[in-house]
């Protein structure tokens, strides 16, 4: 179908590709270049008019340039007349700024919304927000995909029984990602129920549920600094587990992250592409998952005008 | 007056800081910060509930940055009821992406325009915009100011006699400003008309005017990698310039733009400080003009519903 066109920018294109390659066409040609003054010079060096055009880019880190590179290109497509702008956006940046915590504080994840809108884009395809609420933040359509399934899979294919294994959330918020992964794998849940019990006093981490001689699971949406992934998987070690691994969708792994989980008992962490690993971050730890068929199979559909929700069977 | 504010973000702190000197007010409380993974936070650390707020910042290097600290700002004091809000905005970036010169080129100077009215932004306040065309991607109202006469005043302090002096356009765009400059001097212009006679030919540069045994001052908005002004300067040396100065707005300087001025034969440049000189870009030949004044009394103007076009008087 001619009028099916995939482009990528910079953040991920190894997936891009990827997903050209299972949607069976090539990518779209496009120059995206920076001036010498590091302002982004953008080419679209194809027709598209009247096509309905996938764009692949991650608000990932360096996420205002990768921003500035996506919302450019939307302004480039709907100028170049593309029938239709649709924004696969494996990972939202700004989404944990998405609501106001302190007295004027801005709702960043709301204005990027309506950035990506005001250029012009009229669908975005997405991955395991951070809020599901973020959808709200947009009027044009909006496909929430899921990481689950996919990690899901990656544990079953160990075959531990569902004796064996325990899946833990890390935090309060978290636990209905664990109780997806749960089901998946017809295992039971844990939290890590975190609390201070004076200012400045350590926190002191406490486990409702049972994981002792278990292989505990964690899994995350998003896991930046990993902080909080380590002292949980300490926190398991302490309480009995007798393994632990660690998951999550969107590896941001910033800053410290890559030594914290070096150095940490976890055993592995399992981490989607939805943000490019980087090579200085690839570790023997670290075990990759694509979301490559999952995004295809969502392009197919959408531009089929088939329901996406039944993905996620 | 407690409804008026002014605000500083991270490009240009020196000026604002200039600015609300010469206002005469202190400079609002707010934190702009960097999470570990690159991502902006901001935070005003003091009610703004009805004021008339005034933003500094210039989108210069590194510019998706500090635009999007804009943009955030721009939200976060939309919802904390900020009665206006009033962007001085010294450097506009992607100013010279302001039309599609090729097909299925972006028009980011307008992007901008309709982020930054977008994030809640209710007036601007800029400075020699690359194209004053740009004043029309806006529907806020906006004060486009000029740094002529500043840079002209410099030039007149040297008490020159119209006769030694002549101002150069380094290119055909640019002989409006050069003729503005001209008029406050009292001087004659000239214009270097480059041509290539065929492709993958030395450029010629031919100049239109007389400059022989004559200071001349070469004039242009923005000086970026420097080439065209070095250039230039050179041409007006071999056509029997005795002496030859270069003024510019924006100091963009990025890439060999320090390294080509040191090595030319320009006596000294004189720019504005709409985009901060870091330090490391501070050399004998460069001499800075502050925008402060201007600024300011244009700040004033627009608070107290005064004419601002008188500024240029
Ligand atoms: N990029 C970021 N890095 C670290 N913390 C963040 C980031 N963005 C937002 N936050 C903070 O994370 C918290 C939101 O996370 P959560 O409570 O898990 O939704 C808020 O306190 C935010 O201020
Ligand atoms: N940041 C930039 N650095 C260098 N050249 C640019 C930049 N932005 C736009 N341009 C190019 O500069 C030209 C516009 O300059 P002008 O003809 O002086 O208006 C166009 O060819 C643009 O592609």
């Amino acid at each position: 179908d001619p009028s099916l066109r995939i482009f990528s920018l910079s953040s991920n294109r190894a997936l891009a590709q990827e997903i050209a390659d299972v949607v069976g066409i090539e990518l779209g040609k496009c120059s995206v270049h920076n001036f010498s003054d590091g302002e982004i010079q953008i080419n679209i060096e194809e027709s598209i008019r009247g096509c309905d055009v996938y764009v692949v880019q991650s608000t990932s880190s360096p996420v205002n340039h990768n921003l500035m590179e996506l919302l450019i290109m939307i302004d480039a497509l709907k100028r170049a007349s593309a029938k239709t702008i649709n924004i696969v956006l494996p990972y939202y940046g700004y989404a944990r700024q998405d609501r106001k915590a302190r007295a004027r504080e801005p709702i960043t994840a709301k204005l990027v919304a309506n950035l990506i809108e005001t250029a012009g884009a009229t669908r975005l395809i997405t991955l395991d927000l951070h809020a599901p609420q973020i959808q709200g933040f947009f009027d044009v359509p909006i496909d929430h995909l899921m990481g689950v399934p996919i990690l899901g899979d990656y544990f079953k294919a160990k075959n531990y029984s569902k004796d064996e294994i325990v899946i833990v959330s890390p935090d309060h918020g978290g636990v209905t990602r664990a109780r997806k992964l749960a089901d998946r794998l017809k295992a039971p849940i844990a939290i890590i129920d975190k609390r201070r019990p004076r200012p400045n006093v350590a926190e002191i981490m406490n486990i409702v549920g049972n994981v002792d001689g278990k292989v505990a699971i964690l899994i995350d949406d998003i896991i930046d600094t990993a902080g909080t992934i380590t002292l949980a998987a300490k926190a398991l070690a302490e309480n009995g587990a007798k393994e632990v691994y660690a998951c999550c969708t969107h590896p941001v792994l910033s800053g410290p992250a890559i030594d914290r989980i070096e150095n940490s008992n976890i055993k592995e962490l399992v981490i989607t592409n939805s943000i490019a690993l980087p090579e200085e971050k690839k570790i023997d730890k670290i075990k990759e998952l694509s979301v490559a068929s999952l995004l295809s199979e969502a392009i197919i559909r959408v531009h089929e005008n088939l329901s996406v929700s039944t993905l996620f069977d």
